[in-house]
């Protein structure tokens, strides 16, 4: 059944054998007992891809199900990589969060559960927890890199970036920022802290494993340039942890633009409930005090509209893309430029 | 209450007077008992700015309620526009479908109605049905001129384009033209019949009301570029009709473009139930037999993608936006252009 | 099968004989058929207790299903009513709106059918229909009087009161007052023009039976003191129009008070969505231009909060229970005293 | 686009030719505007298997969703059927509510249309009802012989059999007979009258198509047994209609059994709320007035089963599968011998 | 960022300080990640009013959704009161469960929490245990003293009462129930131990806070009478503590009635599911062994009622305000007098 | 109020006394505060007969909420058991998972609970952890012996067969064995190890009472046959364990045969989505490698089926009855034959 180690109490189980050599697509199959099936399981699509020694690269989408483009290049990746090609293994979960990648949705339409704030899961707990208690347990440990291809899914668009974190390791960095580098976005993100041990980074730090995270478009939909970046990026970090030893790093068309999130203070929340209006356009320059945009009340449309303001100064990196808000959703965030 | 004539038999009534003098912004009640409200009401924004005599110019948006240019600009013109400025009378019903607007949402919550598919409607019926016949028996009798403000919705994005409809009254398509040409869209699309007497262009055609329609943005969003299409044109339509006595038309930056959209040839849709792969991007000329997309199998991602093709030559003027299709699902359709 | 004529087209059939000497108590069979019950039919309880030739009277609750205080009366005259006891025929539907009642609702779960907004019905309608043709086509032609125990359901809470309709037979206007007197509620209310034919009261005009109404309480509850005007009341209708031969007229305790209800400017609507402060008591007297109440923002505490008027001077005949209201819901509305 | 005729009004379109010789498996689209698909279809299989002249077989499955025997036939009958064994046309339409099917259940989850009930339709409905004008005026009038297999779907088993009905046409009868023989069911019934003409039969008479029907099994599942009779009879009768010239017929293993179900009285009914015990099996002779089953209250189990009784003597022709019931479900229906 | 303390782990974040002078209104934000807000939050408002040093009061309402006069009051209040009037700071936070506040409901619409059984809460927990956790852990330490305005809710009304509880700190139960005379309510009633440690009384306790309770009416509305025991008990309340130096405590009309609810015989269940008619009204003196109420079969209307009784003697202190009942519904509860 | 011990924390009460003699049928009351019912309780059905001393059984069905035969034998024995006849004590549980078996699901609609992955459950959880803390903490440790009766619910159907598991306590499996003999079931089954600590033999095992359990039947129904088999078991295990002194023990009519399920080889899942079509029946015996079945695509009919195919070799004990699958449900689980 290839798990790894006897500790692990997982209750998900495979045919696919993780050890063995070749090409292997199958299913994670976690038991889900339901009135319509009462020995169910929920099939997850896994990949493993394997010729002899050498690293283990684990490449994940579907962390949250509406956001595509990682799940794109990944279901390609699977069909068109060559186990001649390789040297090592890599291992594709194209779908982390099955049922919400199903359901096209951030969040699992089976337990409300939004994976990228699971982790480190439970073997015990409802499907997102055992969905994360399982990359955590046994698929991070068998990786040397790992990289969760994100989006703004349905509700943001994003400046598309790759991202890493900064950690406390010794030489950690620079193999960090070194993957960055040779993944290749034309932005490049480094995260000073994690902002939540839940996220699927935290799982890569529990487990000691250097971890490319990013936003590759947004809003819901599949973005060809996008689609290029990530592909092209997947090919240049396996040539540059050496899986692919015939590979060749493709450097973007422009030097990479590095940024940095601080604080709060970069985000911008819609001021009430309503129809809202933007006054910026995505990789806009802004002024602290600048105005946001403001919210309609189509409802009652005599009723002045409620502006916001950014509280900082920077690029517009993100932006919400459905027009009505409630208040507190988040309309904008911004990026500052850093110096590589 | 303002309804005009003695057979009309709506169930909608409303404190404003359509005859009054001034700028009036109130609701339209329409009755709707349910448990939680024995003896509710749905109450539906409307504006009435008059200045002495002149022609009356009827503007619509939130016929689908997630299509949200024509919203924000209405929602601006209400609380903008003087009535010293004017001459004749603006009719303004900025969420046409109240339910649906409300909820950001293409059709009403409460029936699941399409009311852009709803015309005549009916006194007796459903709330969407209620609004249809309101407008087509109550508001569309008094006007000169209308407008309904369309966009893609949360799950298409289009060329933004401004469309009036052929029609065998004298002198209906001169002036049709006239006013498609003065609203200076960057597109223009002359539609040579109308595809369903259930649109709202079909009460104005029933009322013998020149009707200019279009889509201006989509993808569940307010995209500025589209909101000051539809600000500067709905100032110049004002203009054009004699209504802003002392307007001034504004062109567009570049000489408008004339499309059409002949038949079933123009669309596109996906083949298996999947996520969808773009192969071309919004604007792009492409051939008859070109691939238009694949559908990809996450489930199963060993399967083959399914593509599908382009059955006539021509601009890509609308695009699927979410990533996830179903067979059956538009994923593009064609314009092609044409002389004027 | 009881149902009386041959153009009859109700698919709805019951084992009860309508003609027969005698108590009995079955249902009325609905056909629906869904997925868990290919042949299923919703059984709707009736009553018939007859005895000899006499007048027969239809009485009836469950109309809206969440009013709660003719239910109980007429489940316990069905148990208590003993043939030997009258002269001529009562039939009892004491749940008209079955599925409505079973889910304490307004509207039927099923349709969402307002039973009362539903007459003539349809025989070949959704379930609400079918059972509104079935009133009208197969009960109603066998009454000589007909009563429709309402209250204010879940949403609303009244002023009890009994109420009948003005008509335009000869002799229809004594007739109904007699029996609206004969009843003896508190409060009495002849309306003058039904305000819509799909009440049930329109099925009793179309079939020429004088009807009763009224509302008996509200608020979602059974109240005592409402309750006890019901079950006298039913004893003094069937004495009055001799179906009770030994019975014995109790009038109420203090003279009727006769009432009526004019236009719409009775009514009070909720000007905004909101938390709802009223500043009045059931039974008030109010003046034209008094506030009715006020709508805090609960969500955004310091905004202010908008207050409503009266529109009329009157009794507060009518108030809504719900705290949290919908721009457009009905919050209060007046009754004024008539002389009789 | 194959649609027959320029009176047809439908709205639903496909790129399947019926007139096209060859094998031909493609879809109905039916548009279905939604938010998630503004201008989205639902896509209905749809097979036409032609060689030169000849009667045209339409054979149907899915009516009801959830009845499985036909749909896994008519899948085979479309993948092995080779145009080159046939004389004719067979038109089959595997899912015909294709929603319902979709979702394992009886009636539409779209509309809670049962296609069963619908019949003419309307192209201007709902999907149920635009279906079913889909097959009444555009399939139907292409049709020479008729054939819509059901079972007793989710909640009734049948013991399995082939029907037909009485019509008035000269001559109808005797080929609505020989052609239920020729099918070669264990069980024959004729039903005197239709039930309903909403029924798919209603639409064959209407046309003067002779029509066959029948329950083949039940219960949610797919029953070898009865699928073995399907595929032989579906062979049969079109070897009947000459249309599979090679053919051979095969009959029954045992000779046909004739049996009717005359009215009401052989319906019996659950007399209240709870957990039905039956009392026989399907195929037991049973004596009016024998026990069919009886009702547990297992939320109050002290409280008396309640009995129901056999109105009628006959074959336990039909039982109710699930467990639970409430008042007014059908538990059972007998058949009675006939000679023939 | 306001939070007091390095330990508190909420994710909770405020823009108000709660250390500054003067009135400041705003909103706590509780990040909530779904599909239609990847980056949202719940912005549930708060006041802090502060002038000075002295004694902090924490009021709140809305621990249950559906319970009104609390929010009407302290809205108005967060409105009304002066910095200039108080010494000291008083914290309102007037919609604890604001998810069911907004959508009228005991509980919350987005996990189903009960927030008055949810205390000490959980910082990672789901959205109603990260409100507990931020009372009991940021606010509540802030407090001298603390009330939570409760009522009946949607389902019971009550004979309107403050509350407070026997505690084992000295002078505790004197501080206690000082203030609970000083609010001035018609009726006191102290709680000799809490029933669950899940209330908000419970992290009052943890936090050696006096707390006082009571329930302000009920029925799911909002009542004149009971609106105004709360606003003159608040401002009472304040003058008591010393943070309104010129209030004057203006006592109730009568003396205070002080009772007790000893055990579970104080509180009677519907013994089946129907529709409950009461035998008794609000404030009735009741004996041990008499009859509440009976449930009655509308849809089996000859099946006898079934009874339930008092298992106590008292006064009827709460009873339930809906008709339906389910078996295991309460359906009225007792208290009895005690001597002060 | 009957709980044993002071250490118990359930807040489930119920005023059912385990101690005293004769029959006692009522309600176990789970608090359950909710919208509709502040004060509401979950009211389930349980019921103790006692006479004098002796061993205690505790016989429960119901566990899930779909499997009825259990629930139909049990309900009888409550109201056939005489107390007189006994020596000892029956308690019967007879719809554990209550919500589950009123809604006729295998899990409980309040929470999504699987009873029987729930042990030893949590008395603060939610109501399905609530009932198995209460099981585990309460009952069971009154019982000698215990039967848990289930069904393969609406999704699977079996050969009827009683189980026990096998112990490491020194005689245990003597006991269970002998048990199992006694109950005569036509199949016996002694599992090697039990699957999950979450089942109810878990909460017997840590109790140290010998338990059976089995699968009598399935497929949503309720089967005379099966329901013999549960009847004549329960008083032949009562019989054997000297509950009933005066019984006598009835032997299967053909010697029982002994049967072990071993490992996941067993077990065939369902390759794909769409609609299975079976190729073998229940009890069946089949081949290691021969196909179970195949999955159809309705919606694309000419797409080949997938088959799947048997791990092992044995018969087909469990059988899928719904005839749509989703990729990963169990289609069908073989046993093998063992010597006894």
């Amino acid at each position: 059944m290839g798990n790894k180690g006897t500790m692990t109490k997982t209750k998900i189980w495979t045919e696919i054998d993780y050890d063995k050599e070749g090409k292997h697509v199958g299913w994670l199959h976690l038991p889900y007992s339901v009135t319509r099936s009462a020995y169910g399981t929920i099939a997850m699509p896994i990949a493993v891809i394997k010729n002899g020694r050498g690293p283990t690269a684990f490449l994940m989408s579907g962390n949250h199900g509406d956001e595509y483009e990682g799940q794109v290049a990944l279901c390609k990746l699977i069909r068109d990589l060559d186990p001649g090609e390789i040297q090592g293994r890599v291992i594709v979960l194209p779908a982390a969060n099955f049922p919400a990648a199903m359901a096209g949705a951030r969040v699992s339409p089976l337990d409300g559960g939004n994976l990228n704030r699971s982790f480190p899961g439970n073997p015990e707990g409802s499907p997102t927890l055992q969905i994360a208690d399982y990359i955590e347990s046994v698929l991070m440990p068998m990786a040397d890199i790992f990289h969760d291809y994100h989006s703004g899914g349905s509700s943001l668009q994003y400046v598309p970036f790759c991202s890493t974190y900064q950690g406390t390791e010794p030489g950690w960095n620079e193999r960090a920022v070194a993957a960055l580098k040779a993944f290749g976005a034309p932005v490049g993100l480094v995260w000073r802290k994690m902002s939540d041990p839940g996220l699927s980074v935290g799982a890569a730090f529990r487990n000691k494993v250097v971890a490319l995270g990013g936003e590759f478009g947004g809003a819901g939909t599949v973005t060809i340039s996008c689609l290029k970046i990530v592909e092209r990026g997947i090919r240049n970090l396996l040539t540059h942890v050496g899986i692919l030893p015939g590979g060749k790093i493709v450097p973007p068309e422009k030097p990479m633009r590095f940024v940095e999130v601080i604080d709060r203070s970069y985000y911008t929340y819609a001021p009430d409930q309503g129809l809202f209006e933007p006054f910026v356009e995505l990789g806009d320059m802004v002024e602290k005090g600048q105005a946001c945009g403001q919210v309609h009340f189509v409802d009652d449309p005599a009723r002045k509209p409620v502006p916001c303001h950014f509280k900082n100064s920077g690029i517009v990196f993100c932006k919400r893309q459905f027009g009505r808000v409630e208040r507190g959703d988040c309309v904008a965030h911004l990026a500052t430029d850093i110096k590589q």
